[in-house]
């Protein structure tokens, strides 16, 4: 690998547990982790084929529209109010254990956040995590109006740190935004914590950890 | 609905059943019905992140790298033969029992099929299930080099067919395909044969059928 001049996180999966809001998810069924393995699966659906589409939703409209989908799918019902309780879980996700060790060795080179999350949705999670003094910047999707793995999205880490792609290290758990960050000329991490299969889209990470704190500085 | 002047037919999963894999799984695993379902999932998830991605592969390519991915994912092991026989399933795919009846019903205005799928694909599903003389044209995404549900590709069907896309019919099984085409512009038929869920990405079907029998001429 070349040097690197800064570092740019996925926030979703790979700082912030997606399925922590399994525990919300009680309320209305005794299989949670279906529910948010539903929810999250057509969460993406939707920002890939809205992307597709050109016809942008932020990701709060677009997380809630997968919900009530999942909520459908899987024959449960809900209230609003039950919606609104598991909404709100997304705005205080907790982090995985190795992300604040992980950032706090990184320091001196710039630290960002390159997210589908709407911005009030990051400010959120990272205040709630108590992460906002480990990152220089938390760039959202919002700014391009579309989402990963769109060339457009990957180009606000070099714009924003003012460095190439070449000299950035974007850092991922989710294997499909480790392809479209390779693919745009990051140097790429993929950190597989949970051991899944590598996604077989034509490009692979230069480098695969099994935790955050595993990151070369 | 305005008077309609042509039909666009989707083919995998409208006119195709692309389950019809399963007979061929069973070589691999006791799960087929799992295998096929993973297949197609990661085949369509694949589609949607090339297009956004840019690094377009044809639909062939695509749908290999998706069976590798589900038999590494489901923990499965296939020889290379057994992966030829797989794939070959699909150049001879069923089409649905009423297929036949309504694309005859329709005749008189143009159909045409407008898929993801690579050209050498789709004449060999075509002539397999006996449609050629059903179909007045037969296009393929590969024209433009990207997937559904981009824009760019919804507009073949107006530019083959010579009518505005308002003026034509589009008809799919595929919640996302139909949504896609809505958001074109089309008049849209939603084919639920299996009683699936609405999507929620903003935009709904003109009409819903349980068979394309019952499509209005």
């Amino acid at each position: 690998m070349s040097p690197i001049r800064g570092y740019v996180f996925d926030a979703y999966g790979t700082l912030f547990d997606v399925h922590s809001v399994v525990e919300a998810g009680r309320e209305i069924t005794s299989d949670p982790v279906t529910l948010s393995a539903t929810w999250r699966q057509k969460q993406l659906e939707y920002t890939w084929l809205r992307a597709l589409m050109g016809t942008y939703a932020d990701f709060w409209e677009v997380t809630e529209a997968a919900l009530r989908y999942a909520i459908r799918q899987l024959g449960l019902a809900a209230t609003d109010a039950q919606i609104r309780r598991l909404m709100d879980a997304y705005l205080s996700l907790a982090c995985f254990p190795d992300v604040k060790p992980a950032l706090g060795r990184l320091a001196g080179r710039p630290r960002a956040v390159l997210s589908n999350g709407a911005p009030t949705m990051l400010a959120a999670a990272v205040t709630a995590s108590g992460l906002t003094t480990f990152l220089e910047h938390v760039i959202s999707v919002d700014r391009v109006k579309t989402y990963k793995p769109s060339p457009r999205v990957y180009a606000l880490g070099p714009e924003t740190l003012g460095a190439s792609a070449g000299e950035l290290l974007f850092v991922s758990s989710n294997g499909w935004d480790v392809a479209g960050a390779k693919a745009f000329g990051y140097q790429v991490a993929w950190c597989n914590r949970s051991g899944a299969p590598e996604e077989e889209l034509g490009v692979r990470a230069d480098l695969i950890v099994d935790a955050l704190d595993r990151l070369p500085r």
